[in-house]
Order: structure tokens, then C-alpha cells, then sequence
């Protein structure tokens, strides 16, 4: 599984990152029941309220391809763990080419409700792939985009579960241990790159972890963090 | 595109082929209207009047999920060159995961309507993508398997078009400069791996093709080609 690197390696390419487009690509991670809806939108509504293009979206799922993607990985029949990989990595590689790229070339704010992170944490850590693969093919998949900013909403699992409505899906009705896992790998892999990655308390209280994302982000947009309108922080 | 291979390269298997399982596993290849399905259909009835177990399928959409991501491939939105070599590898993975190996593993032979050599050919050499880059996908996704014999049934472009019936899909309606180069790719590729390549005459006669093909075949059954039962070529 974790053979090294030989003549049968995909090469990915050389690392375009999201801060060479003239958008801003923020996304949100962590665990189920954290709050990253709630906070995708929060900072949506402020930027969309300073007048900038937003374009607020999520993984799997944020294309008409993606939907059936999203339906077979999360509620479909049992797949090996390399297939999973795959759907969710020809998810992430439409969903890059038809809406974020288009979107950060023409300068919108593009904020997506999980990404690559949340494969590399859930599968490369929790399941039985290595974080380094499932990392690489998300790059390939995505012609090596990353986010500028990746707000982390870190949540005890045992917290997350208790906001969680409906019925669960396959990855939220997985074990304690798996999320336990898994809460660890974001925070390991948040260590890694203080330069993109937000860490927050997500049990804090939401108009403050606003706040505390507006900071973040107000400077890639040439704005103030705290404008006259706050935001609909509804 | 193809940049060498770094640190962001997907690691893939170190190669396992089909030989290491008990079963026999064999692939047709070549263009459209080349005859594929029917000579697969004629090995598989001379083998199992010979009482081998044998599974016959195909790529893309030998699984049900496969089906799902064969529509999306074949006749759905367009997709980007990484997300259609990706879609290809996701139903491969699948398929080989939960269909090949296993039928592999209790010692059948399983016989392909296309497999990996496809997707080198149509997407490595005929599109945008490296054939490098798409195999090393392949290879990842399955786990390197890789079968004992592919037959490529050469036609010319020109001539598979006229057996064909019914609306063209996605592959079929691209242009004659597109067919010719993805022809020469599978005759380049069978070059290279006489080992496990048979390159026929594709406009031959069906029978000859068929004798030809068991000719190769049988000795990896334990069978001599030519038994009391010749196969039911309907």
C-alpha cells in the first residue's frame, strides 16, 4: 500500500495553488455536526454584503455529476476502499473544473463546504489507505489546487453527533473510534501548515468563530474584517 | 502534464498481474465495431462447453455502479480530461474489486470487453492526458492487475464504423484523425508486451479469429485448443 515512489507512480502536477487564480478558495473541515454549513454561509453572506461574487458550495456534491457521485459513496452498494477514493476524487476533479476554476479565474470568493482534507483525514487516516495516496490522487485529480485558507471547526465527535438531524449516512454512522481517528488527523495535518489552515474551538460560540473567520479572510479580500454590514449572521 | 515524477506522485502497487491467481484472465481490445463482444462471447462458450466456470463482462459498466458511472462517462455532461480518466478508473476499480478478482480467486476465466489497455489508448494517446499518466491510474486502482492475455482485434476506423448499429455515444461520434490515433496506440502498445498481447486481423473471418484466440488461451486452461466442442459459433 505504501510502496515507495517507482516507474508505476502517477505524477501530479507541480503544485498550482488556489493563491495564483485572482479569486480567494476558502474551505471548511472537520467532523459531522461541527458547524461548517452554518459558518460557510455566515462568511458568505458578510462578503456577498461588501458586494463580492461568493460562490458557496460543497464536496461531494457540488455538481450535477457530483450528486450521483455523492448518492453512490454515501448510500449506495459496499465499495472497496480504492473505488471510494476514486468517486470521491472524480467528484473533487469535475467539481475543480467545471465551478471552482471557472469561478477563481473570474475573481469570486469560492467557499466550499469540505475538500481534500476531509479525504485525506477520513480515508487516509481512518480507513485503510495511506493518507500520502489519497493526498496524491486528490492532487492529480485537481491539477494540484489548494485552498488559501482552510478554517478547521474542531469538535469532540461525541459533541458533533448530538447536532446531527435525519437519518445517517455511511460515514456518520461509522464507529467512535473512526472519529476519533479521524478528529486527530485534521488537527495533525492542521499542524503541518499554520499558513493555510484556521484551527477553532467549533463548540465556541458561531457569531464569534465568524468573526474569527472573517479575520482571516478580509485580507485576501482587500477588506476590513469588521465592515458595516456583519454579515446576516442569522 | 507530465512532469517527472516528485514527491505529490500517487504510489502505485508493485504490480501484482493476474498470473499470481488461479483463474484466467483475458481482455479483448480495439476500436469500435472490431468484433470485440463477439469473439469474447465465442471464447466463453467453447470454454464452458469445455466445463470452466466463466465470467464475461465488460468495461465500462460490468458492475452496478459501473452502469451508473458508464452513463455519466458515455452520454452525460462533458466533463474535463482528468474527470473522464478518472470516471473510467473509479468503475475499473469497482469491478476488479468486487467481480474480477474474486471470479479470480475461485480460478474462472473471466474475459473483458475492454479493460486498462483502453483507456491508455483512447485517453493517453487521443486526448489530452499522457498514456503514462492514465496507466498509472489504472494501475492504482486495480491494484496493478493486469491480464494473462489482451487480444487487439485491428481494424481499420473506417471499416469498424460500418458494424456499427444503433445512436453513436461520446467515443464513437469523435472524429477519423482521433480513431486513427487511438488504433496505432493499442498496435504501439502491443508491441511493447508480446508476452501478453495477441494481435489479430480484425476483419478476418469470425471463426479463424475464434480458433486463433483459443489457440492462445487454452494452454493457460490446461485445454487443448481444438476439443469435441468447438463453441457454439453462432
Amino acid at each position: 500500500m505504501t510502496s515507495p515512489t517507482g516507474p508505476t507512480s502517477l505524477p501530479a502536477p507541480a503544485g498550482e495553488d488556489a493563491r495564483s487564480l485572482p479569486g480567494v478558495f476558502v474551505s471548511f473541515e472537520g467532523g459531522d455536526g461541527a458547524g461548517k454549513s452554518t459558518q460557510a454561509r455566515l462568511l458568505a453572506a458578510w462578503a456577498q454584503a461588501h458586494g463580492r461574487e461568493v460562490v458557496l458550495t460543497r464536496e461531494p456534491g457540488g455538481t450535477t455529476l457530483g450528486q450521483t457521485l455523492r448518492e453512490a459513496v454515501l448510500h449506495g452498494e459496499h465499495v472497496d476502499p480504492r473505488t471510494e477514493a476514486l468517486l470521491y476524487a472524480t467528484d473533487r476533479a469535475h467539481h475543480v473544473a467545471s465551478l471552482v476554476r471557472p469561478a477563481l479565474a473570474r475573481g469570486a470568493l469560492v467557499i466550499t463546504d469540505r475538500y481534500l482534507d476531509s479525504s485525506v483525514a477520513y480515508q487516509g487516516s481512518g480507513r485503510d489507505l495511506g493518507a500520502d495516496e489519497v493526498e496524491r490522487l486528490s492532487l492529480w485529480a485537481t491539477g494540484g489546487l489548494l485552498p488559501a485558507v482552510t478554517v478547521l471547526l474542531d469538535v469532540d465527535p461525541a459533541v458533533g453527533r448530538t447536532r446531527l438531524t435525519g437519518s445517517p449516512d455511511r460515514l456518520e454512522s461509522a464507529g467512535d473510534e473512526f472519529h476519533r481517528r479521524t478528529r486527530q488527523a485534521f488537527l495533525d495535518r492542521a499542524a503541518t501548515d499554520p499558513d493555510r489552515w484556521l484551527v477553532l474551538d467549533g463548540t465556541a460560540d458561531p457569531d464569534a468563530l465568524a468573526t474569527a473567520v472573517r479575520s482571516r479572510v478580509a485580507p485576501l479580500l482587500g477588506l476590513a474584517a469588521e465592515g458595516a454590514a456583519s454579515g446576516g449572521a442569522a
